[in-house]
């Protein structure tokens, strides 16, 4: 229940895990690895954040979206094996983000979600590869989509 | 044979897999774990579909490209693992999109790759973490290329 | 000390590995399998190579770009498990390619990393699966950015 305080703390309630908008499912185990279905900034059911960074978007509310996209992350996984408790490992996340030309902080953006992986997790477990970068269109215009591989008990 | 079976009653042959266009290999191994190149649109050599979609393309004639792609993701595990009988599951399906800025109906065409992928190989084995979004500019002007990760025995 | 005598002989002196440009490692390790963050063609903590491919940049400068950042993947596994020789296979290699619409030589663009990776490991353990794609934008306004899977001993 360690991590589930943690989230208690950062007055975090995970949700439902988003079902997802078409033919597959959110979550394959092989191994003790997870492949995530990509998430977006899904809240009760509706999307949060729509349209591109640096158009009608801030990098700052990309951030947020970043996040929510991450959280979506926790409820799926929590779903699946039961207790975010047995993550052990944090191992590659993908940050697609919808941008204007032009745009090029990505980086920052995909930090809303990076962060929010360490705080809860700490260090050795929440750290993890990333590559953020931008795409012209994502589903639903949603402005971030995020896409995990994790390693659990 | 089952699978093959099943690919008949479907109506499918399955094509000699497309060479890779450029200096990488169709199929990689690790333990149990196949990492697959991305596959194109390609029937006997061709590019079937290109131009994006919500431009040249209709949503239902990208879903089409999809399903081609993942025609050829199968004949290419099959030529590397002699019988597509022996694929566990199917984990992780990218569907790269291209798309003018304004469609947002991404999920709709990855399904022409994931609802086939369920029609072969059943729920438990085909079902699969998914992530679809958008690009500008797809290799060849190609609609659709998808990207795959794959258990077997 | 095999490859390290490779690079040498290419005339590669490994970089010290760049810096994520944000709140992520540049390396997860989940058993033998290594995932790695985005790299960018970045030289001495500078990126060499900004603007699209088919606007600013040629397909050649492109190339080198992807060249760059397969050195910096390098690097990055060099400092994490030690020493190249304990490569055991470059599994899955993306190649993310800034770029106009209309410019679609990606697969010529993602050569420069594919044909380093086995010109420096040689076939058996460089050759990999590979995606190559369009963006519209990269983070920083990079060129080009590359992502690997690999196992290790």
């Amino acid at each position: 229940m360690k991590i589930e305080q943690k989230l208690q703390e950062l007055g975090i309630t995970l949700p439902k895990a988003p079902k997802p908008v078409a033919a597959y499912v959110p979550v394959k185990q092989s191994g003790n690895t997870l492949y995530l279905s990509g998430q977006l900034p899904m809240v009760d059911g509706k999307l949060q954040y729509t349209g591109k960074v640096g158009g009608e978007r801030t990098a700052e509310e990309g951030s947020v979206a970043a996040k929510i996209c991450a959280i979506n992350a926790l409820a799926a996984i929590n779903e699946h094996i039961g207790s975010l408790d047995k993550v052990k490992s944090i191992l590659k996340l993908q940050v697609f983000i919808a941008s204007v030309v032009g745009f090029d902080g990505q980086p920052e953006v995909a930090n809303g979600a990076s962060e929010f992986f360490v705080e809860v997790f700490g260090q050795e477990i929440g750290s993890h590869a990333r590559s953020a970068l931008g795409t012209n269109q994502l589903p639903r215009d949603a402005t971030v989509e995020i896409d995990l591989v994790v390693e659990v008990e």
